[in-house]
């Protein structure tokens, strides 16, 4: 059985996402500052992504997959376009029942509604031998932290301020064990004013 | 003129401190724990902790040198008994006037009625060419951060959870400039939980 990761890019304060999410702005405001590494080119930034993208199977909660409330209009297929990142089974948390959603390149989107358990086997049983990806956004990897379910968790910290937001940890709390495993430094020395 | 340098332990939710600082636990509940790290002998840490006292002066705010509100008692001489691990001119942010305290081994404190802008310039005249280090505790950091007065901020992030106490850029509002000098890790891989 493989681990359950979590990848996730976090300002220097601790915030996910910034303020005021909007459908032309997933990661709210400032927020897509936090992920401009993945757009730099260096060794260790590749290793990164390929690290986030090895999963057999992904778990999001529904704010990731699309900040509507109530039920699912059938065109809210994601932010991704027709081809996600994803290419193996993704698990989306939600109060609202729907079908699964196949979308090209092997991505197929199906809604849980029994919670972060049943959705965690659930990806379990699609990985197999692989790992499973807690994938955001803060509420949802807050939750399984919370539960004590993720072996993994990869902190990427960026150089940016976001003063407000989604925070990361919010609502879990101590004791939380945690090991150090392996950290390093990407070579970007980037910089941008936010807010 | 050295750089005002800024070393500073969070937790790794944010938290330079945990919750309910006492005289018997100036770090409060679980803060001793992200400090850690310095009593693990390693050549980064080591190293780490040389960068940490070679400033040729210091400023701190009331609540690090002491939690006593309103006036000094004489016996207040700081925490760390009568040799201090400064060796150099520390200057104390308060709202209370009192004369300088000259400990052993070079340290001196200086009390500063006048704000964060007079407390630098009385540390940078008597740091000389060396850097002026902004030792904490989280207000003072913060609103050194929030002036744009820290050249150089050298966050130690410790694989500890304290859910709650003295938040680092609490505050502290966007835009906030920053630039990835350099990142690396220790080689500990000691945990214990918090709480």
């Amino acid at each position: 059985m493989g681990l359950v990761t979590c990848d996730v890019t976090v300002s220097v304060d601790g915030f996910v996402a910034g303020p005021d999410q909007t459908l032309e702005q997933p990661l709210a405001r400032g927020g897509e500052t936090l992920h401009r590494w993945q757009f730099e080119q260096s060794d260790v930034n590749a290793s990164e992504l390929a690290g986030i993208l090895d999963a057999g199977a992904y778990i999001m909660g529904r704010n990731m997959f699309g900040p509507v409330r109530g039920g699912w209009p059938e065109d809210r297929r994601g932010w991704w376009g027709p081809n996600p990142p994803y290419h193996a089974p993704v698990f989306v948390l939600t109060h609202h029942a729907r079908g699964p959603v196949e979308m090209d390149g092997g991505t197929t989107f199906s809604f849980i509604e029994a919670g972060i358990g049943e959705a965690l086997a659930r990806a379990r049983s699609a990985a197999g031998a692989r790992n499973v990806a807690v994938a955001g956004g803060a509420s949802t990897i807050n939750q399984y932290l919370a539960a004590g379910l993720i072996d993994e968790l990869r902190l990427h910290i960026a150089p940016v301020l976001l003063g407000s937001g989604e925070r990361l940890f919010g609502d879990v709390e101590p004791p939380l064990w945690l090991m150090p495993i392996a950290a390093r430094a990407t070579d970007s020395s980037h910089t941008l004013p936010t807010g």
